[in-house]
């Protein structure tokens, strides 16, 4: 059906990111992958294009556009050439907000001229080891000392910690043992602090030009000029941009959702078994037509709820129905078309084997399948 | 989310239809769904409050509005009382567009107003014993005798079929060997014509209310004035409100999946089991709220569906993957809520059973799922 | 696969059972369908055919042979002419276990040579309004008063106790607030006694010749010398007999599943659709084959179920495992089989749509699919 | 339940593979991983060991022990230390049974003490680009010259191609246009001999211990003492092996589930999240019992064809229902599974992630599901 959400200007920038991506992205995909990285260039150049700074006030070199519907276009149109853009995608629409939310004037002045060029790379570092995302478990500490905060403590599954020069720390502040969510702050660590070191870099199943790392963190001397916000308040800034955080995830899912269909059916109406096209099997029709129908309830959905964002009155319980469907949609629907491929789907030079493994993640991060039921179901009275 | 499709009309509207199907149809459901039909009262007296006659030109004692959103508020509002409007249903949204399309000023003079007051009830058939839905298939015969055509065949699962004052039969007018889409022709029977007779009454698994029964025309005279269109071009007319009756069963399917989810939502805060209430173990909460996340999906996909219906552009390829999508979500979500009900579950009195037992016809009548896949499957170019 | 299950004999019996089936229960299943019970002289005849005393030692004019798998040829020879044997099987297979384990002498030859001849119908009751199944919850009492117990309570979801001559009534004897399931105790309740009431006949979605009704018990003075067993042990015998409970419903949940692939492969391949057989196409090639499969992983695992269940050594957890599996799939090759009929799978007539409705309780009674689940996860140490 | 296939027999081999696996394997798996395939000295030490000389003739240095019972355990050995023995299970299950059966006297002095030591590796060629397991389109020729044939042709997705020192190549030794089945024959190429080539080892999803390659044959000298078995009489003797084929895919499916499981309830009973462990909550109980009733069923499906296997009674169509549903439930079940790590899943050190890629290739190989669709649905008449 129509989409209704984006308009001629999204559509412009839409024809900007397909030739970057076509020009800039696809050629090095695979090399990226094997590196398991994206390269600061590929930041260098999105930040010449204007693409991270977007949302960046005027004043810092951006184009003071906040409008995510322009993040929505970069996810579809790396999807639609079957590759992703990794911690750009994060960096924009997961650890921007932070900045753009909280940081003060001076810390505007520090950052965001090279945040909008693509000089500093980010991160954001809440999950710990033994403690998984459960913020009222966090075992960091910053210890107020004069102007600095002394910070210690670990991190896991940090996207982006490798290359980060900014990593957004949530750190225990105080301890109110009646409120475990109470206490929580934003630390910005930068590359270079003494005792803040990278640990291992996680071997992953897919998303392979995402790294993904533990951080440590030993008596890291933080200046309190490097904090974001209110001391204490980390844990409504966090949950105040679960939803974006959420419609990212089911943004990339629907575009790859899309993307494997595409694929698939180049490859059906291609490839011939038995002397027959695979795309002349009843069989194949019927997966097909079955995933694209599920792929157009995810998209209206989607579409619906990301007006609702922009608007600024999505609920916590409509990302979360968003996220649980799309995500479990995706998972259906890349599983049924890598199928239709035979043994070629299993191998990794045929996208649709990139996009299987790459699927695997999205029920899980930004809150699991379970944590998503968790919160409709209160929604729903239960 | 927040529905855009309706307005403050509509929602007017819906106060009057909650009103009347509280007191007008909650109370006598069951009786009727014992009778297996619906009572002609109901009917006048849905003529009388103007609803049958919502769409048909204020000069015929009509209101002149054809917006379908009325008719979708019907429909969800009956859902909403746990019960449905039947045949009423039928007559709205899948007879009266082929009367409001194609008959003539004297037939409107004739059936018009006798249609909005409630007085005349109709019924379209089309399907036969042994070739289905396929409408290359059809064997009743209606051949031009003078002022006549002079009819024989026999059509079956005609919903309403009993108690229709006006059948709408699809005959064939002409052979052409190379095309059997052509020389299709419909033809007003009226009740009392000498050859037309009613046969059995189909038992049903759910949908009670409706009767469902065989008809024969053995040498039925039907008045070339009862023609309803032009000879030989009734393929492209039931073609063009294939969309509107796809939609009607997916409005239909998405309300009755929002009523299971309420009813259940009802059943497990109330119900204990082991000492805590049903709604306690996380089990309920998951179940549910993948019900509630899926019927999300629906409802903005059929919103928007219904919404480029209303704007005369919605595809037939979209109409199916809605069908589709809608009433597979259905069969879901009502399995689901039912099984939390326990044996309660299995007990007509409880509406849970008769969603259940309602809804499994949703896959199969107005094209099955099965033919759904072959249209999303055309469009996908396979 | 070959089945190693059963042997000549039980061949034999299948042959008496399927002749008897054809003659004296098919022709009249719609019949006793409608009536909502079986008639008491089908008891009759089983009882003279010596199929209900089986398994009754031969001094009380049984046949003295306790073994299961005759009882699992009764449901498949049903299954196969598609009915089903209704409350016999509950007699046989629920009921009968109680007494062949718990009666004394006296109450052998009191009740043996009628439920051996057919004349003495029989039912269990268990279930409460408001408690469901849950043992612990029973607040039926049965209060010692010289050799009677005065009984008072409620009961329902009592299947087949419109016509049973004999009630194995749950009741509680004593209360011990520390251990809320001590204190059960068996009373074998007589139609007639005064203060024995039925009540409403429940209204079913399906197997709809089984009755299934409310009972209730004002001051019903039971004689000490009906009681089953021990006074307090109730617990320990109703959990006993618990693997049979749930073998008998997977054993006729496979039985049914294989009746509706075998109907369904009748059907699909003389039916036509656009000119081809049903059968041509190959989503219904494909749809029967995945019912084909699962229904043969079913037959095994409950084949090798029902061998460690008359070898005494069936563990509940791997009862609990084969209920869940046997009647979840149930459910899915139903549903696959009934959708290849199109809108003939809705009409009762056709034993696909008796097949689905009937489906719908597997999953619910001799404990819910949660339940069996709760079972297993104790077995894997959760 | 209880399993009967297996003797004490087949117990003590467990033992010794028990053993071996947790030393000569667990230790090196990672670092096979990295290099794509397995050393040969493994191969070697297996070869002591007695394993790869198994079913081979003690006149050859076997054991003379055909009994399929045997590689069984070998892949239950192996799942359950959470690792596989790669192309050691194509070698014994796939390749094998092909030198047993057509070698004359002459190719088992020359072979069968190499294979049984442990000294020669094996694969098998059918697969060529662009037709699939599609035998009847193998375009591979060998030319009869003298006494050598003239090989040319390209083969794919050979399994173990890159180490081997034999390769049974299928290929087309003469040509009937009216029958494409006919004329392939299996010639033994042997590393080393003049225009054999490896190509590109395909960089797989999971299975990584698995080499996979391109093999090319250019004008190679094949005599005609290489032959395998009578010329033109491979569609023959590949079609019987189908059924052992698909039995390995199954018993690795199955074989790998029980070890998803066992290490999934290790972690969960472990691990915390918000406080408790996450076996406490219902989800995983229930998400856990589900996956246990749906391996126990496999199991006993599984069992029971490789009785009948082994009795040499196994049909083809029920070797293809084994198959799709324990390759089917491996997918469903690892994916269950995998989801209670939340992240960690998603990390290849934890060998859930390498259960889950690896996963994938069952429903593929061997014959994709759709295929075994194919044979069952022939099996039903349709």
């Amino acid at each position: 059906m129509r989409r209704e959400l984006l308009t001629a200007d999204h559509e412009a920038f839409r024809q900007l990111v397909r030739e970057f991506v076509a020009k800039e992205v696809v050629p090095h995909y695979t090399e990226w992958e094997h590196a398991g990285r994206l390269p600061r260039e590929l930041f260098e150049k999105l930040g010449s294009l204007g693409v991270l700074g977007m949302s960046i006030p005027e004043a810092y070199g951006g184009a003071g556009l906040r409008d995510y519907r322009y993040n929505i276009v970069l996810q579809e149109e790396a999807a639609r050439a079957l590759v992703t853009l990794g911690t750009v995608r994060t960096q924009l629409d997961v650890v921007l907000p932070y900045f753009l939310a909280y940081a003060d004037e001076h810390q505007r002045e520090r950052w965001f001229p090279g945040l909008a060029a693509g000089r500093l790379l980010t991160a954001v570092a809440m999950t710990e080891p033994g403690t998984g995302s459960d913020l009222a478990g966090i075992r960091t500490t910053a210890v107020r000392d004069g102007d600095t905060y002394v910070l210690n403590g670990a991190k896991t599954f940090i996207t982006g910690g490798l290359l980060a020069d900014l990593v957004i720390v949530v750190a225990r502040t105080s301890t109110d043992p009646g409120d475990r969510r109470a206490g929580l702050t934003l630390l910005v660590v930068e590359d270079g602090m003494p005792g803040f070191a990278r640990g291992r870099v996680l071997d992953k199943m897919g998303i392979k030009v995402q790294d993904t790392v533990e951080l440590s963190f030993d008596e890291v001397r933080v200046p309190v000029a490097n904090r974001l916000g209110e001391e204490g308040a980390a844990f409504g800034y966090l949950g105040h941009n679960l939803p974006q955080e959420r419609m990212t995830v089911a943004v990339g899912s629907v575009a790859q959702a899309k993307a494997a269909l595409e694929t698939t059916l180049a490859y059906v109406k291609e490839r011939q078994v038995f002397g027959t096209p695979v795309a002349s099997f009843q069989n194949t029709k019927f997966e097909l037509a079955a995933v694209a129908a599920e792929i157009e309830a995810a998209q209206t959905m989607l579409d619906r709820a990301v007006r609702e964002l922009v608007d600024g009155d999505l609920s916590g319980a409509d990302a979360a129905k968003v996220k649980l469907f799309c995500t479990e949609m995706q998972a259906r629907a890349v599983d049924r078309c890598l199928q239709l491929f035979g043994g070629y789907g299993y191998i990794l030079e045929y996208p649709i084997a990139r996009l299987y493994a790459d699927a695997r993640i999205t029920r899980i991060y930004a809150g699991t399948s379970e944590v998503m039921k968790v919160i409709i179901a209160k929604s729903l009275g239960l």
